[in-house]
């Protein structure tokens, strides 16, 4: 699309309150805006980005064959009392009708979904099959000061599993392992699979989580065998030789949790008296498993992880366009060149920002850099006199002249 | 993808308090589950029609060179107040927080989007503009007893211009009216554009209406001329000659509201203090429009008016899958043939949902009923012996035989 039709525009200068650097570049480059403590709209690039990382996750979820629902916000009280979470769950934000009936405002789904399995899944024949929804999650979270990592409302996929015993939960688990798998890796993030508490229902559950100094955990990791443990659980510190391979010497790292995954085992399904019929006829407790993925931290975390003093360096699959074409002043002749490249780009179906404001080279290439596209191609009065145009990856420090007819082949 | 693995289940029998029809239909053919009055979750099959909707609307709206942004639910109160709402607003959901901070759960977002565009469109060269989401919204309703009709958590698209002028608003006006249109006529409904209540700001606004015995609305409208306009505004009664063309008889409809569009003019822009910068270096009041479709409404509409005795009768580019192919019983011939066909289909890159379950002719077919989609696909024995499959339109009473060599052509 055109710039001069965007509808955000690129600051210089935010608000001293924030102080994350995820919030700080994603409000200077014009991705999102802050509503309050917590509470993010996200403008056109910024919502273009979040469509990208939703593609990905639900690609790779339906590669699993789950099966993608919506379940609501608004969710009854009498579910959240028969887990004890009603009261037990201090960030669960409540609601009150104008008749009196009070809701909770989903801060994750449990409590909805295992009655809606109920419905469907009742004979053995019937299970070992996952549902997922990528939706709005909202939690009365006291400190929202992370920007994009820790918010009161944000988007997430939660995906649920059901079984007929440990066994088929196991497998389906570890597909879903390898599948988190690939979607960090697609999204450009190196998250770690790390042991974190199982809760009082099973031994351990899988967190994903990437080292980075914005991160609230702390990870003891060794770098010789890939072994990673939450503090909350590890009885090992800093220095240690590591206790998996005895080698390895543990580090610790800040790092933000991008995902986990957990057994529920029986403990939604005996709360909901959630049986199915086996096999042999007998009514048995249902085996759960749940598996998130915070996707509007992803949008934070990449940020934190792809940026350097001039802005953010999207990674190829999540960037909003792929190629940042920019016309330098306003010449006609540099004008014209730079339309015929942008309409010759849109027919080969690239995905290109046009900066057809003309403006100068500090204020565009500034803008440019704040924005992060991977692919720069600058149309100017200097680039034509040489016959090209001057082509720049987002994360390399050197530009280099292409020529018109070497252009497409480099770019693409 | 293969009936045995979806998620949900047809049923029979539904609770006697469902009344409407949508619900009905929507629930026994395994599309949505109730959670409670006026809150539903949507099961793959239904979630699959939601996105087919979304799409639609998606596309018309970037047609129109809107873009898609998304806003929160959770709203500032001081911005609610800025209007008048708070207090004024009955259907306003309000949550408080831990600390006692109170916000609003937002049921339209013109409290949100007015402070959001005036951070970044503050020149007359940024104005004529568009943003849109498609979100969740949030409303109080005393009464939800329609099904999708009228819900306390729903699925909207709503979209706001800001403009220089009313003439600018009037053009872009009449490019969403145009959009509207298309948009109704791809997801199969008829919906008449009706005049009515402009609220306090401007002359009339625009209702899209679905005429059927569901609707909480009534229409005044002339056959003759086309003209229709809400009863709320309507000096005209049943039977009076038509005051727009002195010529057709008024006739009276109940009817569902689907889409409405409005000219907000300042009214927004002026709680705000939101103005922009002329040409002529004065600021101004910025002009605003509203346009908003109720997508999870549609998906109830689309039932109250595409059905019979047996189920649901999808309009085809909303169907969650093209084709249903059908095994009758579980011999392996008519199971190796409709695997094949299958396969052949899903090659074909053609959306087919496959009852593999072989089940008897009365229990298979009644569910096809239910579900409802455009082409039905049999193979069974008798079949098999004739050489072919028997090939039926959902919305077409007799069914044929089509040999092996013409069933792409006939159903594609």
């Amino acid at each position: 699309m055109k710039q001069s039709q965007l509808f955000s525009q690129t600051r210089k200068n935010i608000s001293a309150e924030e102080v994350s650097i995820n919030a700080q570049l994603l409000l200077k480059a014009g991705f999102v805006e802050k509503i309050m403590a917590g509470v993010y709209a996200y403008l056109p690039l910024g919502y273009k980005v979040v469509q990208n990382i939703i593609g990905i996750v639900r690609e790779e979820m339906e590669r699993e064959d789950a099966q993608e629902i919506l379940m609501p916000a608004l969710q009854p009280k009498e579910y959240w009392e028969k887990t004890g979470r009603w009261d037990g769950l201090d960030v669960l934000f409540k609601v009150k009708s104008q008749s009196d009936k009070e809701y909770g405002l989903g801060p994750t789904h449990e409590e909805v979904v295992t009655p809606l399995a109920q419905a469907h899944l009742r004979s053995y024949r019937d299970m070992n099959k996952a549902v997922f929804q990528i939706q709005t999650k909202f939690r009365d979270e006291p400190r929202a000061k992370s920007g994009l990592l820790r918010g009161r409302e944000f988007i997430m996929k939660d995906l649920y599993s059901f079984h007929t015993n440990e066994q088929e939960l196991d497998m389906y688990y570890d597909r879903m392992r390898a599948a988190y798998a690939r979607v960090y890796k697609r999204l450009g993030v190196d998250a770690k699979e790390v042991f974190a508490s199982g809760g009082t229902f099973s031994k351990f559950s899988h967190e994903y989580q990437v080292f980075t100094d914005a991160g609230e955990d702390l990870i003891f990791y060794c770098a010789d065998c890939g072994f990673a443990v939450n503090k909350e659980i590890a009885e090992q510190a800093e220095g240690d030789v590591c206790a998996q391979c005895n080698k390895g010497k543990i580090s610790v790292h800040k790092a933000i949790e991008v995902g986990n995954i957990f057994k529920l085992m029986q403990k939604y399904s005996a709360a909901f008296d959630y049986t199915f019929t086996d096999s042999d006829g007998k009514e048995k407790d249902v085996i759960m498993g749940c598996y998130g993925i915070g996707v509007t931290r992803l949008l934070g975390t990449i940020v934190e992880v792809h940026h350097d003093e001039k802005g953010i360096i999207w990674p190829n699959e999540v960037a909003p366009f792929r190629i940042h074409l920019i016309q330098l002043g306003d010449d006609e002749t540099v004008k014209s060149k730079a339309e015929e490249v942008y309409e010759l780009l849109k027919e080969k179906g690239v995905s290109v920002l046009y900066d057809d404001r003309g403006l100068s080279v500090g204020v565009a290439l500034g803008d440019a850099d704040m924005i992060g596209l991977p692919v720069r191609v600058v149309v100017s009065k200097r680039t034509l006199e040489q016959n090209g145009f001057e082509v720049k990856l987002r994360n390399e420090k050197e530009s280099r002249m292409v020529s018109e007819e070497e252009l497409l082949g480099v770019i693409l």
